[in-house]
């Protein structure tokens, strides 16, 4: 297999695209990617202030890389959350990054600013705390993007992931959240930022193969609590049919995007207002990440009552 | 495990349903589903006559077998598709039980009537004679069954089938299709027979396991044309994701009838006219089998010319 665009031999295949690149080309193809799904998604530009949603891992430092490669205004944000050896790793990895970059780098403690990480937020029935995290990540990255005037928060979800929260989606025919996932999560609010997917057309390993490539020291392990999802197992069956259908996930998520997100007509809108504890925006009277904390207040509450 | 209604030693475990039945309390209990499917969908009342379409397979036999089990008045009918001994294995089933039973079976012999048989419709492109296969099918059981004078065409798609039909559609976003799908398919002009699917929440296994202990004689190999769909890659798929979430399939086929369909929109409603060739209904001016039929028409003279 040789490089499309020098002939030389290959170090990367992307056999969805049936493409394969050099190590010196391939980096040029990816940031074309991302490059790409900016323009024709009017993400944002080199005129406005991007936040980027950092977690040590692959695919938010390899955005990072490509988003200032492409000379776009990149600062990062890391939350502490608290989960033992891999937020220490995951830590250093950000950190490092920043620093080599000389990158501004703000962090949230969790632990430090609110009394609990996330392995306390364990949902009592099914023992995981992946919403409970996911809706503590959502509420701090759109507040710190907020409160500092960035205009667009930038994640590092790839193909894999939004093909397998789709997927998720349609086996549990959510119509509500198939209405509202896409590349691009307008601000309907003025305290809600614009939430923006670079990656989203770009598939895990492409990532994985950009980070070597471009020596981004990444962490590898995945995060210990989200062992056994089921957004991992949805991952897992659309890889095994990728590797019989290349270009399934892409067309299953284009074909989304392109035709079934209109066919379902869409979310119906929803109205924000301001949360009547933190004053974050919410479509409830108070929102969810203040619900939780005073679920987890009473539950402490009622373990020292217990215990004294 | 025992068996939910009489305390047994449990033999056959509906592990979607948190259930388990004995052998002989094990029949009742499928033949009540199959009943419950045939009155909650309206498919077809005993004073109507059925025509199953029989493949000589544990799901058209078992449902057969039901059917009369449940006192409807049921014949049915085979397509001799020539496809070498398996056709051959699958008619001689069909014939056996047929004749156990005293009833009645139609049959309709492919290359004694038309001059070819299905492994000659494989697909250019694919290689796969599907698709020709499911023309040939839809045609000759709607026929026969308009002729003849049957209220219903009942087939034995079970929740397996319906799944992964509905999977395909869905990562392919093929919303046409998908807002046509479901348990009863209206008769929408007077050559057009009404078709139901009794087994559609019923699972491959608790046919397979209705059909062991009534001493049904199928024929157990699947269609050797059939090896490496993609549909038994999407139950592939799907089986693996019901052994992590059992019930999976089942709710994912019932989110789409009861959310997903109608977000959907249904499919847009389609004029139904007389083919101009053969006068079986259609949606175009020539109907797909006749035109596939002209299609292997002209490939047989081309061949003969290059030949001579």
């Amino acid at each position: 297999m040789h490089c499309i665009r020098c002939r030389a031999p290959a170090n990367v295949e992307v056999r969805r695209r049936r493409s394969a690149f050099c190590a010196a080309c391939y980096p040029g193809w990816f940031r074309n990617q991302v490059e790409r799904a900016i323009g024709e998604e009017e993400m944002f530009t080199r005129q406005q202030r991007v936040l980027v949603a950092i977690s040590g891992g692959k695919d938010s430092l390899a955005l990072w890389h490509a988003l200032l490669g492409l000379g776009y205004e990149a600062d990062g944000m890391y939350i502490r959350l608290g989960i033992g050896g891999y937020s220490k790793r995951s830590q250093a990895a950000s950190e490092m990054f920043a620093a080599k970059h000389g990158l501004t780098l703000h962090q949230v403690d969790l632990k430090a600013e609110y009394g609990y990480a996330v392995p306390q937020l364990r949902n009592q029935r099914r023992g995981k705390p992946c919403a409970a995290c996911g809706t503590v990540k959502r509420y701090h990255f759109n507040k710190v993007a907020v409160d500092l005037g960035y205009d667009v928060v930038a994640t590092g979800h790839n193909l894999d992931d939004e093909a397998a929260t789709l997927f998720g989606n349609v086996i549990h025919w959510q119509t509500d959240f198939l209405g509202r996932q896409g590349p691009v999560l307008e601000a309907t609010h003025p305290k809600l930022a614009r939430k923006v997917k670079p990656l989203y057309r770009l598939a895990e390993r492409d990532t994985a193969a950009y980070a070597i490539i471009e020596r981004i020291e990444y962490i590898l392990e995945e995060c210990p609590m989200a062992v056994g999802a089921k957004s991992l197992q949805y991952k897992d069956a659309l890889n095994r049919l990728e590797e019989a259908q290349p270009g399934l996930k892409q067309r299953f998520l284009a074909g989304f995007l392109n035709r079934g997100k209109e066919a379902l007509g869409g979310a119906d809108p929803v109205t924000i207002r301001e949360c009547a504890e933190c004053g974050q925006p919410t479509t409830a009277e108070v929102c969810a990440y203040c619900r939780m904390r005073e679920r987890k207040r009473r539950q402490l509450e009622q373990k020292a009552a217990a215990g004294s």
